[in-house]
């Protein structure tokens, strides 16, 4: 009559051994946690490190540079990947899901590039694959959306999915331009050396990859998205947001559509006072959820960063020390319709002086400005057609979300068949 | 080398035949949300009702008003409860554990109210009882709180956990007295015609009661918390947070003090602008959390109604065919100090004309303000000492907690001597 209580040894947590990768901040983080919390019955048997003259925060016995011995090491039945180096990580994370071993990595590219495979070797050989610090850091999204959000029920989500640029973001918000908004985020330690990662968008992508497989079980290559970074702002833009008391925010957004395909991409986005993304600044993320029954949904937190990230690892640690894998529901349900271009956008489209760029994309044209220093255009395209595009790319042009809600100026709105006129440069080709 | 794969049957969904205790506006969502949601393998079998000449948008096969023929059907695994009688509930919901019967519930009073007994017939039986959606609604804290974070690292909480209080405080800012805002609430169904559970802060001390359950291991008799509802707010409670920019929330806070016990109250508090809180309006709950790791996470969603309700009902379904059970982790690994009201707090205490109330229980004293028509105190004061007081509960005094971060103003600061040459009136008795 009651179920099998198949989850009652739930209750007891399964000791575990781990090796870990890195040694780093997260790492000694995560060493230092483990330390204190006893009851979490884990425990780091051996460090794996490159540089074995380093002075480390923890006994000596700990550490190896031989990754080998640690992977086959028979005691160890959970893996701990956190290193910078992507082709070793990627060895390291199938290697020890192909022996049947947990895993937890805070690696979104590598996860977000394998996932096809990091799925299959999970399901062929049993181990657990865990990787919630991947996705927006402390917040916990990925189970959230995995166990407490139900795949049909689940119409959008939106959200600011990567530290370093809405740092930037922010401090360009209060004036700094880009270039010194980036040294300072470099300064801190928010933005790497190479910054393109963060800046084009690519690390967004890689988050929304993940958030569309467990959000409606779509798997994509994340390069496959359609994204923009927040290199081609211009100051005309930021002005254009003063003058509407508007931040700009880098998003993630995915909007199921009518036909149960999922639009998504990665585009800056005006956003207003009224919506919850207008408060998270600095390094912080935040993700609005919009589902039948639960409505607006709204959670934030520190994106990433030493602790955030450990926090995030630990808490994967815990879960699987009570046995925890993500079903992948929604996958398995195969409810999900894949992914669409066909879906509009409200888009403010900025361009330079003497650029070439073209209102007859769009399905309406909402208003238009033009002056000597360039100019912009406010409308309706679809998705579809934007990619399409010559100006999409064009390094002088910048294409911004207009807020949600946002409503259209009735006066200068213009019909699909006055587009022509309005036109401020043919498209190019 | 491997855990054993205790959890991978937990990919496969176990069936789930329902048997659901009233048909409301929630009730009806729910089955309608089955309905639709085949993936989840749960079907309702029977609905107990209490009156069977109703029409209901529902085959007639599926309703009785046995609840025995319903709890005692051998095909039923689950038991929904979603009735508004106190002591029926509470027969069903015990009667069912007690047959190792799984069982939802939204009703935080009974759940508060009966928790130890409730823990002992899961424990005894077998059965899972979830609740998700008595606390904070559609909001995933429960959930999170035994999942995801650890216990030793979580300091503190502090949300507004009742939307028909902050649905009355949002009107109150906007300027409307507190009858006519109970009033609009009660008519838009944010409030019952007895108000009192909600407005005397009672609601969001079971919530409170819960929370400390899954944060903290403490299980604590709601009447026990330090408690105050929004009855006694005063108009120049509402002058003072307008002439400060704060807004007022009735706020259920708990914080981990040096000594490992926890501090807990329900309280007005004043939020000024920079603060999570504050974006928080109408029937929405917000839920603030601060952990060592994580620093400080904020979510936010519906915390009440038929949708936000069934939202978290379904997704406790959802859960529970997947074997889930919350762990209650932190009660077993016993590391909750308890409670201690041996804690500071900064207060704000207003009084009307001719009210006896003492500045002599405060630490330190940071302002004090006197008129014909009464005045104020802000001040430290530990939770003890205000617990103490006469004033606590006189219905003509009011006390709202002062913003996280209040800064006292130092020329009005006064050292514990000279608090006697402050006395607005000496303390009652």
């Amino acid at each position: 009559m009651a179920l099998p209580d198949s989850n009652l040894k739930s209750s007891m947590p399964n000791h575990l051994t781990i090796g870990l990768f890195g040694f780093g901040v997260v790492g000694e983080g995560i060493y230092r946690v483990l330390e204190e919390l006893p009851s979490l019955n884990a425990r780091i048997k051996t460090i794996c490190i490159r540089d074995p003259h380093k002075p480390r925060a923890a006994p000596s016995a700990l550490f190896t540079t031989d990754a080998a011995q640690l992977l086959q090491d028979p005691d160890i039945n959970l893996v701990v990947e956190l290193i910078d180096d992507a082709a070793a990580a990627y060895r390291i994370v199938t290697e020890a899901l192909r022996s049947g071993r947990h895993v937890v990595s805070a690696n979104k590219k590598l996860i977000a590039e394998h996932l096809p495979e990091l799925l299959r070797l999970q399901q062929q050989h049993g181990g657990s694959f865990l990787y919630e610090a991947a996705v927006c850091g402390s917040i916990p999204i990925l189970r959230n959306l995995e166990e407490y959000y139900d795949n049909d029920l689940l119409h959008a989500l939106s959200g600011i999915v990567n530290g370093s640029t809405n740092y930037i973001l922010t401090q360009q918000a209060k004036g700094l331009d880009y270039a010194g908004a980036l040294k300072q985020a470099q300064e801190l330690g928010f933005a790497e050396s190479d910054p393109s990662l963060d800046v084009e968008g690519w690390d967004a992508a890689n988050k929304l990859a993940l958030l569309l497989a467990h959000a409606w079980g779509i798997v994509t290559p994340p390069e496959a998205l359609l994204r923009k970074g927040i290199t081609r702002l211009r100051p005309h833009d930021w002005a254009h947001a003063r003058e509407k008391g508007w931040r700009i925010a880098l998003t993630a957004t995915a909007t199921r559509l009518a036909d149960g395909k999922v639009g998504a991409l990665v585009l800056p986005r005006f956003v207003d006072e009224g919506h919850p993304l207008y408060g998270v600044r600095d390094e912080y993320n935040g993700l609005v959820l919009e589902s039948r029954l639960a409505d607006r949904q709204f959670l934030s937190g520190k994106g990433a960063g030493r602790y955030p990230t450990a926090s995030a690892v630990v808490s994967d640690i815990s879960a699987l020390s009570y046995g925890y894998r993500y079903a992948y529901k929604k996958l398995r349900a195969g409810t999900g319709g894949g992914l669409s271009d066909e879906f509009s956008l409200d888009v403010f489209v900025g361009y330079g002086e003497g650029t070439r760029t073209g209102a007859s994309a769009f399905d309406e044209v909402y208003s238009t400005f033009h002056s000597g220093s360039g100019g912009y255009i406010t409308g309706r395209i679809t998705a579809a057609r934007l990619r399409a595009t010559a100006w999409w790319q064009d390094p002088d042009v910048s294409v911004i979300a207009l807020p949600e809600g946002f409503t259209a100026p009735e006066r200068t709105r213009v019909s699909r068949g006055k587009v022509r006129d309005l036109l401020i440069a043919e498209p190019v080709a």
